[in-house]
């Protein structure tokens, strides 16, 4: 497969480009480097990057910003940030991606436990997190060509635990290259719509 | 106590006052009709109402605008309608809102069943309503003085059925009346960070 990794320098990224890159033909991409740069808030940059690479067999990001602060001084141009970058960012891959995937292809986003599991200074992240889910339950039943959609929601992997580990209290870290097996399982599998949790 | 209705002549919000009259001041908010007008889309509008109204003891928002349309056609800008409209505007009232409630007060926004039970063309809705319900559940630890945050998650109202039913098959509508009692449950209930399914 060829398959497109956007992130692929970051700690998560090259993970699953290197899990991935093991069995494919994968395209790093990433904001400042990589085989392409792509930058995700931008409509123009995405649709240069496809038709840089052209059709593809696999969409995989592993990117996105987030605000992280206190609810009592969060403002809405704050909590824009996750949206325009994490979230909709993702949403606009997929949306321009769904068009140049291959019969049969993926589409593969990460959200984050998050979502899910709050954390102090995360109404940002955890609400950004819950959208990328909403999108990909909704989204899955509506495309064409056998395409399918699915998004890994990590937990912090170990790599990054020094720096983020403090925000996290009891929660336990995984090793980036368990994380991939995640996106692994929703490129390679059958399912579609489906939240891989790795936690 | 002292309730801001936001969308309170809308087909929810009318019942919503309703049934929160009958033992509360309920000052009704519309965009165009109503005590006092509200944009949640403009910042100022937002900080306007408040200072229009002053301390309340709840603030319950039963609006907000989504795109709907078939995810081949969809683009990042129609996406943008329901994040900016649906998501931020109950985001930003929440967040203004905070600061302008009394101990002990709370706050309930609104989603939907399509954040859980995709339909046709409603990728958009999807997300947005999981987004929302991802942030009241981060949003509501980190409340202070007692403050609470929920949201209510209705199906179709009976009354909007003529007008949305064919995009909702199998579905099964119930009154706004029913729905409102979820909205005094949340009010006038202990919980916070819950999702009030209607369906």
């Amino acid at each position: 497969m060829k398959i497109i990794v956007i992130g692929a320098s970051g700690t998560l990224g090259q993970a699953v480009a290197e899990n991935l890159s093991a069995r494919h033909d994968v395209v790093r991409v990433g904001k400042s480097r990589g085989d392409h740069r792509v930058d995700l808030t931008r409509p123009e940059s995405v649709q240069a990057l496809f038709d840089a690479t052209g059709r593809v067999d696999a969409i995989v990001a592993t990117t996105g910003s987030l605000f992280f602060g206190p609810l009592a001084q969060m403002r809405a141009e704050d909590f824009e940030i996750g949206l325009q970058d994490k979230l909709l960012g993702q949403v606009r891959l997929a949306l321009v991606g769904q068009h140049f995937l291959n019969d049969g292809g993926s589409i593969t986003l990460t959200s984050g436990i998050v979502g899910s599991e709050p954390i102090r200074m995360g109404a940002n992240a955890g609400s950004v997190n819950a959208a990328l889910e909403g999108f990909v339950r909704s989204a899955a039943p509506e495309l064409e060509r056998g395409l399918r959609i699915n998004v890994v929601s990590p937990t912090v992997v170990q790599e990054s635990w020094p720096a983020y580990g403090d925000f996290f209290p009891g929660f336990e870290p995984v090793p980036a290259a368990r994380v991939a097996l995640a996106f692994q399982r929703s490129v390679e599998g059958p399912r579609s719509g489906h939240v891989y949790r790795v936690w």
